[in-house]
Formats: C-alpha cells, structure tokens, sequence
C-alpha cells in the first residue's frame, strides 16, 4: 500500500536536499520520478527545486487553481514516464486543502507514493493550509530536524527585515531567501 | 527545555492507556501530575479517563471556554500539589485552537511538558480544531499505531449507526463507544 | 509486507501495557494472536504477562533451546487458532541471537507481523543479546520513553541492592522487580 | 542536554549528504562542527566525506586503535574551533563498540551533540560492531529509509561481484561503491 508522505521542518533544515536525494535514491534502482513545486516560489526560477548545498533540478509547478492529479500526469507526459513510482512535492505548504485532500486519494487509488517536503507553520505560528490538511490525513508524518541558534531545536518560523529587526504583522506569504526567514525554537520565538 | 506533546491515534488505538501509564510512570518516580479531559465526553461520567482495558482515573474536565492554564492551577490546587512535573490531557481533539496556543506558551513559560492524546481528524475526514493545532505547533508529534480490520494501519476514523451501516453526512461531535466509530485505513475509509 | 518490530525502552516505561494494548485491539477488530514471553522471568508466575497497572495475561514461554517457530505453532494450536495475525513477545531481550534471526525470517515467510517488546542494555550498558540482535535486524524499532528521576529520558537500567545501593559489578540476569532496577538517564547513570 | 545520535540506513540511502546539510545548517547558524570518517573507507580518498549528488568535505578519520576524545580535540585544534557545537561521523559502523562507548560518555561529559551516521549490518545480515553498540547506547536512533529495486523499504545490505553475482560468503569489510553493494528489503535479502 502506497502512503501520502509529510516531511515538515522549520525553515533551513535541508528539505529541497532531501526531496533531491529521495528523487536520485529512485533513479538510480531505474525508477522514474516526478517533481512539483510551487508556482509563487520564485527564488530559483519558476520550477527549480534548488538547495543552499548547491544542487538544482527542474520540476513541474502548481498554483492553487490546478488539479494536482493532471499535473502530475502532464509532468509524467512531459519526461516519457510509462510507469511512475514515486511523485515529490517541494513547498507542499503552498498546496490547497483540496489539493491534499485530492493527492491522499491518489497516492491509495494509484497505489503510488506521494511524498511531500514543507514548513508547517508561518511567521506567526499559524498554519499553512496545505500543511495543516498534510498534518492530518498523512499516512506518515516525520520532523526533519534543524536548530535554533541557541542550539535548541528550531520548530518555529520567524520573518525578519532587511536590517534584521523581528516582523510580527504582515501576509502569510512572502517568498524570499534566508535573509528575511530563520527557524527559531519555541523559546526564542516567543 | 519542556515540550508540548501531541500522541495521536484513530479510534481504539489505546490512548487512555497510554495517558494512564504515563502518569504511573512520573508518580512512582515521586513527581506529580495532573489530568485533564474534555467535558463532553460523557462516556464514563465526567471527569474520568478510562481504557477499554479497564482502567480508569478521574480527571479535571475542561470546555472550549476554560483558559487551560486556570484549569492546570486548579487541578493543582486540588490536590495539593507543591511542584508539577507534567500535565497530561485526553481527549485533546476538543481544545479550541486558542487552547493550544495558550499551552505551547505554557508548557514553554513554566518549563513544564504538557501531553495531549487524542484524534487527528473526524468521521468525514477533517480535522478537529484541537488536532489541527496541535499538529502544527506541537514540539514532538508521535502517531500511536493501530491496525484496520483488514490489517493495514488505521489512520481514519469511519461512523457507523447502531445497525452498522456507514454514516457520512452530520455533525462533527457525538460522542460514543465502539459502536459508533472505528478506526479504518484509507482504502477502507475510501 | 510483514515486519518484525522492537519496541525497546528502560526499566518500568510500559512494555507490558502496550502488549496487552496491541494483543486487545487486535482481538477487539476478530483478530488472533499469540503472546510470549521469557521463562526466565518468574517474577509474575511462568507464563504471565503483567503490567504494573495491575492487567495480566497468560502467555506461552520460550528458553533458549526452543525454536520460536516450533513456540508459535504450539502457542496456535493450544488456542485453537486458525488464522494467525500478529506474534507478540515480551521479554524479548531474552531470546537468543540465533531465535531473533529465525523471527526475522518467520515473519517474511509467514507474512505475519512480530512485535517484541524488551529491555536494550543491562545494569553495565552492555547490550542483551536478543536486543542487540533485534536492533540490528527489526525492520521497525521504535523507543518507548520514560523519565528518570531528574526528569530526563530514562534511557539505562542500573541495577540496585534492597538497601537502594547501586551494584556495578555481577552477573547480567537476576530478575526482580521495581526494588532492583531503575531506568535512569545517561548522566544519572555516568 | 546533549545527546548521542545514530541515524542508520541500508547502502545508498543518502547518509553523507544528510550529514553535510547538517554541518551546513550549524554552520550558517554561526556554530562549529568537526567532521570524522573512517579510515579504511578508501573510496574518496582518506579524509574525504562524499555523497552520490556530487558534495564533499574534508574530515578526520579514525582508526581502530584511535581515542575518538583524542581525535576530536584534533579536528578542534586544527580548524581553530574555541567552542564546538557538533560532532558529525560518518561510516560509524566501523567505530568500536569501545569508542562508541567513549563517544556516549563524551557526549553527555561536554554537553556536546555526537551525531553518528551508518549501516547496520554487513552482507551477512550481522551487526558491524560500531553499530551494534551505538544502537544499545545511542539516545536518539532513527532510520534514514530508501527503497529496494522492488519498491519496498531497503533495510538490508547485499553483496555483488562485478558480473552482478550475489555474494554470500567472504570478509565482512570489502569498501566499494555502487558495483557491490546494493540495500535490499529482507523479502529480496531472503
């Protein structure tokens, strides 16, 4: 029986590695993979999953008006796929409730694992939506772990402005690179 | 550095139990705790958890309108404890989003864990308010793990109606025993 | 697929009860299992698996010149089972090497899951040899926790004289209760 | 309270690469790491930690006759580290089951993380001796999964000779790469 997946981690914890080095896992026994990213990360380039060690690779992405099962079909089309053994998601917090309600019965009506890798909750600590709906209908749900930088484990999200000052008001989303997001454990966030 | 707990688990899993022995295991050591649980659950009069392996234990009950650091210090106060090593609360699904919150700062501030145990999602596959939550700010979420009639791991909670027949539309809480829920996986639950 | 599982923890975290939890909900959901445990362990009477939350089930014993295999079948057919779903063994630190390799292939062949529950480490940090065999070929292992005095996680088992002396020297079996041995953690028991 | 850590896989599982995202992560946070291999793991020369996706760093290694106390303050010296803040080994399967004990103790000794990564067992299902004591000792074990050409979940190493023949017999250390080894699930193993 194949699972749904959640890997969630606070920010910097390596989870673009390791969705890079689960896809190479199953290349490698010639198992074919596909890859989906958010359309709104715009970081690397619409559809670059890409990890601060240095490795990249192009993905399909999704917004929240698509059907993530035709995506994932037209990603399958687009490499020649004939038989898929594995679909992973890069910033699955962005996904819609529907969208991970939609992937939970794919993965068991197509006996396929689905593996998602995102943030659980925002700057505020609230959740994102398509973690929130990850969180609760994951077969499998593991933490990937990072630090605070008092050594503690990091679980929470905090923003921060260009000159380093702590943003607690603002929208949910606003992508950019680690200058304006640190993992920070409970302690320090609150 | 103390942490907020979430044990979560379909119907039947053995929560109770596992809430029971944990407080065993801190009163042998010496260390006090206290015990929580939702009021609405009448199943074995209010203010008891109980096992369907027979055990049980009385405990302070709590509604979407308590503050849930007043009914710590209650529950304290009543039985005179000097020094508390951990509370732990049953039924957790039914704490309000803003209880959650509200024991993540506590169990953080007091340096004191804080374990809850309860359901992840309802019998149409949504989530509890509480669960959902506690799902995103927990500090350590563990999956207490049960198995389906058909032997796969249960993760969805299905109703049925005292005739057995599967029920799929109505309101999200009404309380029962073995009769009315049980725990399937999701190809089952599908 | 079948596993063999290892549910490891210190002295006094529960193993017991969680047996008796997974024997009851498989039974509960129509399901028949069969419960083991160590000879050698008289503290409850030959044959008797016992929680210290006062539960207790009769339970088929193995030493170390059985075939586990040969005790499963024995154990079926005194319970006149027809359909076996889950083999459950308390006391698994117990079993031999050479006993934990035939579970491991029992359960691939059989398809039926095994669930040992045991001790990791003796009085000395040393490793039983059943544990050491089970971590090493368990294809699911999984810790249970529990506290130690100082309100870390117990982690160790230091053994004690009735005076409550700590006795670092003798041999590594000698089976008593609560009175001999203690889960401590790493810098209680350094 | 510092811990010890063992995170085990089958071959090709992703372990270097996960042990660099973790060096990356103190070190973006400002921390110091040091880095150990073993010696005898001549594949990327001596001293080089390398994964499969193209990353590699430098590291200490160790042999059999090392203190691992001894080669970390070594590691510390040579890269002028005043405060360490982690401590990250790679091919612990080949520590001693004697530094493996050394490491617990100096763990929990400084207050200092030691993160082990590595196989659990040879081509011959038995234990590597570091991994054998690392799962008794280790205070945190968590299993890194990847997949067996089938699908399922690798938990074994296999052996290969050059023309693909499985390999039953032989040394338990025989370093190479991807041409003789191959993580199998205990079904294929079998």
């Amino acid at each position: 029986m194949a699972k749904l997946y959640f890997r969630y981690a606070a920010m910097n914890a390596g989870k673009s590695t390791a969705l890079l080095q689960a896809a190479y896992n199953y290349e490698e026994r010639g198992m074919a993979v596909v890859l989906l990213t958010a359309e709104l990360d715009h970081r690397d380039g619409v559809g670059q999953i890409a990890s601060r060690l240095g490795l990249s690779r192009e993905a399909v992405t999704f917004n929240a008006s698509h059907s993530l099962a035709e995506r994932i079909a037209f990603a399958q089309q687009e490499r020649w796929i004939a038989k898929l053994a594995c679909v992973l998601i890069d910033e699955a917090q962005f996904l819609t409730s529907a969208q991970v309600q939609e992937l939970h019965r794919w993965a068991h009506a197509y006996d396929t694992p689905v593996m998602c890798y995102g943030l659980r909750s925002d700057f505020q600590g609230n959740a994102f939506a398509g973690a929130a709906t990850l969180l609760v209908l994951a077969d499998d749900i593991e933490e990937m772990k990072t630090i605070c930088e008092c050594g503690k484990k990091a679980s929470m999200n905090a923003r921060f402005s260009d000159d380093g000052e702590r943003i607690r008001e603002g929208q949910q989303i606003l992508i950019g690179g680690n200058t304006r997001y640190r993992g920070l454990c409970p302690d320090c966030f609150y």
